[in-house]
């Protein structure tokens, strides 16, 4: 995959979750610049995490255009919920699945390349996917969404389960990235619309609502 | 700025951070050393971030004095409450303040001095002087300071914006510094006794109570 | 110490920290692979920090076994706890305990070996030691161990002050690492057992219960 390609996921990836992040912290009643400090943490959380584990330098210091690019995205946000300000949780939920699910594809890539194995590398797109999420429902003191009991971490792990085995197969990088990217967003999707419950802990049931 | 301001103002910013940390750690009655950790984590937890995200050796580990100056200053805010031990919740808002404005114009300066631009500088200013009472006040498990409807970090980055401008008039270095510290505890002790409450999502108002 | 002995250290410790995070997501409700996330961080996030902050390649990108050790005490817990779900919280907190004391000596002897002095060296011990187990409580909403009433912090200072005193009478690495792993040990069980709760902040009791 070209750094053009690269470049232009990871910069939308951030946007989706700045924009995740601001509709949090607008629910949570967060005041001042506040809200602009959880966006730019679910924002270039899960990033800065993964280029720490992998000894890169960090890539919103390396290259200020993604904090430019969070920077806009929370500033549009905030200027779209002056004028619509009900926006549901559920808008929150989607643009938190599409930024987890293409942080998910660039941090198994960035892994591959580092020389890491694949084990290695889908823990480091689970990494990337789901850091920033977190960090902005600890800090908002809400019920983590990856500690909720909607399949979330296991689409996280069904699209870098998918990554890996299409990058077995030999496909070309751009249906690798389009596989796991549908994957992750659908199964999400459907956990959010039907209510799916994935329980490790229960022999036979997946589904219990 | 040579270094031994560099050195001396961050010697005092931890200290003032790892007192704020010893007295959170008492309000919520933290048992045992669990105080010495949380005060710890106040005191250096911001810095460390700024120098993994900029790739330098941890400060504390590269000159360990500054961990003395941490631990003395823990040792000492006990010995203190020992005697006083109705200390408000006031005086730790205000050792917050000092410590966040003097870790606001360290982050800024490391940053510049590693060639950063000045938006990323400012950000970094923001980090390196938020993050630290940020672990303090989720390891306590309160409402994040700089999620409260209380002017924080728009004090920060008042404080940034301030350095920001004075360091493109060229200014020399101790009015910048001055300037930036001034701004910031000034805005975040207003927001403290006039309970200044600025709120992005509405058009019109600054203050609500 | 040879590097075999750390090796094999580290495995039993980060597989007793996976247990710890299952069963603590087992309590929790945790839903899908949310546990097998918590766990994770519980077992790596300790060594994780430690590497980073030591600027050393991160343990289990550097040796995936790390990983895979994590993953096969992970499913082997949730295994058990199918058959046996009523696990009482205390073998929860005796799996902390084990996990804590291994990753304590651990992490004294890498910032020895990297050449920390011995503040810094138990300081990194106690990082190592209890930043897992934190994050592990924080991402669970419960109150962190470290902040509890219950001696903890303590018990793992007092592990690695006996490690340090071993050193420094130049006993084998053997009885250095049995010193301190029976000192926080018995410390952090007795602690559970018998309530023990210092409290720095009074005078004279040292137990209140």
């Amino acid at each position: 995959m070209t750094s053009e390609y690269f470049h232009f996921l990871s910069i939308i990836g951030v946007a989706f979750f700045a924009i995740s992040g601001t509709l949090l912290g607008h629910e949570k009643s967060v005041g001042g610049f506040g809200v602009v400090v959880v966006a730019t943490v679910t924002a270039l959380g899960g990033g800065t995490l993964r280029d720490i584990l992998l000894n890169k330098p960090v890539f919103w210091i390396a290259q200020p255009d993604y904090l430019y690019a969070t920077y806009i995205a929370i500033f549009a946000s905030i200027l779209s919920i002056r004028h619509l300000p009900d926006l549901s949780n559920t808008t929150m939920l989607l643009m938190d699945a599409v930024g987890m699910a293409i942080f998910n594809i660039i941090g198994i890539e960035k892994a591959l390349i580092g020389g890491a194995d694949m084990v290695v590398a889908i823990t480091m797109g689970m990494t990337t996917g789901i850091f920033g999420g977190l960090m902005r429902d600890v800090i908002c003191r809400e019920v983590p969404l990856v500690m909720g009991e909607e399949l979330y971490s296991t689409a996280c792990l069904s699209g870098g389960l998918t990554y890996a085995a299409l990058f077995t197969l030999e496909v070309s990088y751009i249906w690798c990235i389009l596989g796991a990217f549908a994957v992750t967003v659908c199964l999400r999707l459907g956990a959010i619309h039907f209510g799916w419950q994935p329980n490790l802990f229960r022999k036979s049931s997946f589904k219990r609502s």
